[in-house]
């Protein structure tokens, strides 16, 4: 085996929270087996990404290499870890998938989008039960988090053992799906661990985590104490959250009724995997509207401020037959994530003005993290005990402060972030190799590249206006009629007062009676002369250079 | 003096955090003379106004009223109530515009650059010096903020004596500006508050506030403990954060050097109006660059993550020569304002990146609020013991929170959002009237509005893609040639794995072969069809229905 290496790559996950994509290898340098661990998505904004509908992972450094590739693990089934198995199965050469029960329930349903059946999931048991796939050795450690079977995989090779955390916290009582068991998790480690790879997210807060069983007695109390129609909203995953929240509306003799596609969908997929067996009886939307609101306890999607799910409709008047006033309360079982406030807080404010008293975490009195803090990271580095730990599942900053903190454990850390190839097989994470990774945009129904300029075209129109200027020219490169514009996104009139149409019409007649013939005649230099003139009377104008399209027309 | 009125009407600044602008009027109803109090802006974003300067309150109603406007009252010079003064200085009819020295300074300077002269602004000794307006007699009030010299309004009418409390925290030790003088609050009280018009921002904050002077000792701690440069970013007009921070640096022996325009514009002001008396030397950017980075403070703009100021150039790399590296310190002494958080985090990766250590407010330690808390409005109710209570500065769930406490402790409050014209002459506020209010926007170098569709067409073309279609007809309403198509902001490849552009243009020309003369013959129709058409094609091929701009000409 002499020469063979250990390697790590994230394409995704690592520099970013969101698009995990972790690839590992084992074998001789350029010729390693591999395998894809998780498959997720990221979400879309007006900043960066207008217009955007989904963004993953470029895996174009894997899909050279295909042949090599032997299949892809799942860790869970939050959208950023799964939520581009369905769009990229086949970019990916239809790979063999393995998940647990509940992670491929989910995973299913996404290829069954893209008409790939439910034989391409493998479902997998937990350790100890392994999976071969090439020189590894995969095993599916449960571990706590947000969403149910989340697991870690234990990875072993023949450099050694690597755990791959996935998200995780160390929940004694989670609720639903397995409680972190550190006896466990001591046997795996004992055998010796060469590397951590490990969850990032928390490592600022100081704080120990708390459990998911630490909120239902204050949820029960205010859920009780409600005097109107309670209505809560949290990840739709969160399957533990939203049994605590549907066992309070109970005891508060509430009927539960589930609102938003994905809180169903999670609800179905739970029960249908096994991993939730006592949810409460719920009713219909149409049912809900015969009962007393007093009698009755919504939990919803869209904690994130989402325009669409059930949290804005509900803001914004009836939906699905009912609709909130005065008297009425909304929990938001859940923290923002950075980057949605503005959402939320309109939410909140369209609320208000119903009169419907909203209630958000309270400091955590509603709502924990479903990821490990420092402490808790602390206490994973030191029961795994591994030679060396790689932080992924973070910004940048995560990551740097995580190893810093691995270092001052004793242990090596380094910062690898997207597109660092690290090599495991020494006593210390090394930097094999910097391959150039990069987003890839869900646009409609195709696949566009972050960098190929249509989305950045969209931005420059959105931040500058659009014209088009049409000129038509006769056989002899003179203009036939006046050339016209149309303005699109821009003041109608400007600082002369007349119509910016008008003026910018002027201005493209006046250029093209004194321009010369070479100019005339080359379409290339008209366009750019044209597109000059625009801008520079906008500017004038109105103080804006806008993005101008031009269309020469040459008839004989 | 029967029959007269004392009316309020927000017409910014109510229902949301920004742009505040609030009328009082005094007199018959419908011929009330009138106040304006403040008259600030509020900052685009790319998910509502992309391509916006500055937003501020539409001011179309004081426009019809303008021989009824006695004079404009700043409060304070924070860019929410002042940054308009020069845009609608002319709008406003050029009005008296009465201010505290600072203010003033700043007002001043913003009326400068649209040429007009000092003379504008008239500045107001404190209470009890007061200002004769129409009906209105105005005092300024001292109280403290994160800004020097802002003022409550102590207006005084034939109806009695109202309290603006201009926005506000209770600090017995501000720093630079006048402490907040609970007695001197009481005596104005004392002869009776028919209403207190109050600020509502922090209502959801449960603790009393924090005193600016609180902050030295662990800023100083800080600045001292850092190995290599020390940066620091807060807020400009924070001239006491400004002052503690430079007075940390002079204590650990460095140099302070002040970066961003914003940041030099304010302690000049501070200096020339008389607020700022010892503020430490200074270097210049250029001196900085000759001084060891371990004996260096720099205090820099951009504590919101804005692209262009300081903090954002120096996370990109090098900024009037300096650039930070591994070992320096970069402090945001500053609370980030919820929507602005993922330009702040990128910095802290930018920097995180460079290996600078990153030190955000740290749970209050380097930061306190401007605004007052829960219970310091408590205590401000019971000080001025109001009649009534009409919170402003404030969203829609602030104003309510805060009405609602106000009705707690025995005073009725109200709700009054922009365009509510509250009738304050009786026990307690009635809503007089609504009116329509909206927002206007500085877009380059013109105004317009928010409504008028020009900023729609923007978002249009960001979420949607555009197409341009130009069509050439003969006077017998033939195409002459092809359709042609030019797309911006789409996806070149499709469906068909052809050019989107050829499918297009392809789709058109089978269009125009088989279109009735009907149609050609009117453009009207003719372009709703191309527009079909493309929409149509583009959905096939694509999934989106871009923006199309159609150009029809006929030519003969």
């Amino acid at each position: 085996m002499s020469g063979d290496r250990l390697i790590y790559m994230p394409l995704g996950g690592a520099g970013e929270i969101g698009m995990n994509a972790y690839v590992y290898g084992y074998g001789k340098p350029g010729e390693e087996r591999l395998i894809l661990v998780d498959i997720g998505v990221t979400f879309p904004d007006m900043d960066g990404t207008p217009g955007v509908d989904l963004i993953m992972a470029d895996v174009s450094w894997l899909v050279e290499r295909l042949d090599r590739l032997e299949a892809v693990f799942i860790t869970h089934a939050h959208e950023d870890h799964v939520g581009a198995v369905g769009h990229l199965y086949e970019t990916l050469g239809a790979p063999k998938i393995v998940a647990r029960a509940f992670t491929a329930n989910i995973a299913r349903g996404k290829l069954d989008e893209y008409g790939v059946g439910p034989d391409a999931v493998t479902v997998a048991s937990p350790w100890p039960e392994t999976t071969k796939a090439g020189p590894f050795s995969i095993g599916f450690l449960p571990i706590s988090h947000s969403i149910p079977e989340s697991s870690a995989l234990v990875i072993d090779t023949p450099a050694g053992r690597v755990i791959h955390s996935g998200d995780f916290k160390l929940d004694p009582t989670p609720l639903v799906g397995e409680a972190f068991d550190p006896d466990l998790w001591a046997e795996v480690a004992k055998p010796g661990v060469r590397a951590l790879v490990c969850d990032s997210t928390n490592v600022f807060s100081p704080q120990p985590g708390r459990s998911e069983a630490s909120l239902g007695e204050e949820i029960t109390k205010l859920v009780a104490a409600q005097p109107g129609m309670m209505v809560a909203t949290t990840f739709a995953s969160n399957v533990a959250r939203v049994k605590t929240l549907a066992e309070a509306g109970v005891r508060a003799g509430r009927s539960v009724c589930l609102m938003g596609r994905a809180m169903r969908r999670m609800i179905e997929a739970s029960i249908e995997s096994g991993v939730l067996t006592d949810f409460p009886t719920v009713v219909s939307p149409e049912q809900a509207n015969e009962i007393p609101r007093e009698n009755l306890m919504l939990i919803v999607t869209g904690s994130q401020g989402e325009r669409r799910a059930a949290s804005a409709q509900l803001s914004r008047g009836k939906y699905l037959g009912i609709e909130l006033k005065e008297g009425d309360t909304f929990l938001f079982s859940s923290k923002t994530i950075p980057g949605n406030e503005r959402g939320v807080i309109s939410i909140m404010n369209a609320f208000s003005e119903k009169d419907v008293d909203v209630v958000d975490d309270n400091g955590g009195l509603y709502h924990v993290s479903g990821h490990a803090n420092r402490p808790d990271l602390v206490t994973m580095h030191q029961l795994v005990d591994p030679q060396m730990v790689v932080p992924m599942h973070g910004e940048h900053r995560h990551l740097r402060e995580h190893a810093k903190l691995a270092d001052e454990l004793g242990r090596p850390g380094i910062v690898a972030v997207n597109g660092t190839m690290l090599d495991l097989s020494g006593n210390r994470p090394t930097v094999a190799e910097y391959v150039e990774t990069g987003r890839r945009y869900l646009d409609g129904s195709v696949m566009i590249g972050a960098m190929d300029g249509i989305v950045r075209d969209r931005i420059r129109m959105a931040l500058n206006g659009h014209v088009t200027v049409t000129v038509i020219l006769d056989d002899e490169d003179e203009a036939l009629g006046d050339p016209w514009c149309d303005i699109r996104g821009l003041s109608e009139l400007g600082r002369s007062n007349a119509p910016l149409q008008d003026v910018l019409e002027e201005d493209l007649s006046q250029f093209l009676n004194r321009a010369n013939r070479q100019t005339m005649s080359d379409d290339d230099k008209l366009e750019d002369a044209l597109r000059r003139v625009v801008r520079q009377t906008s500017q004038d104008e109105i103080g804006k250079k806008p993005e101008v399209t031009v269309v020469i027309s040459r008839v004989s």
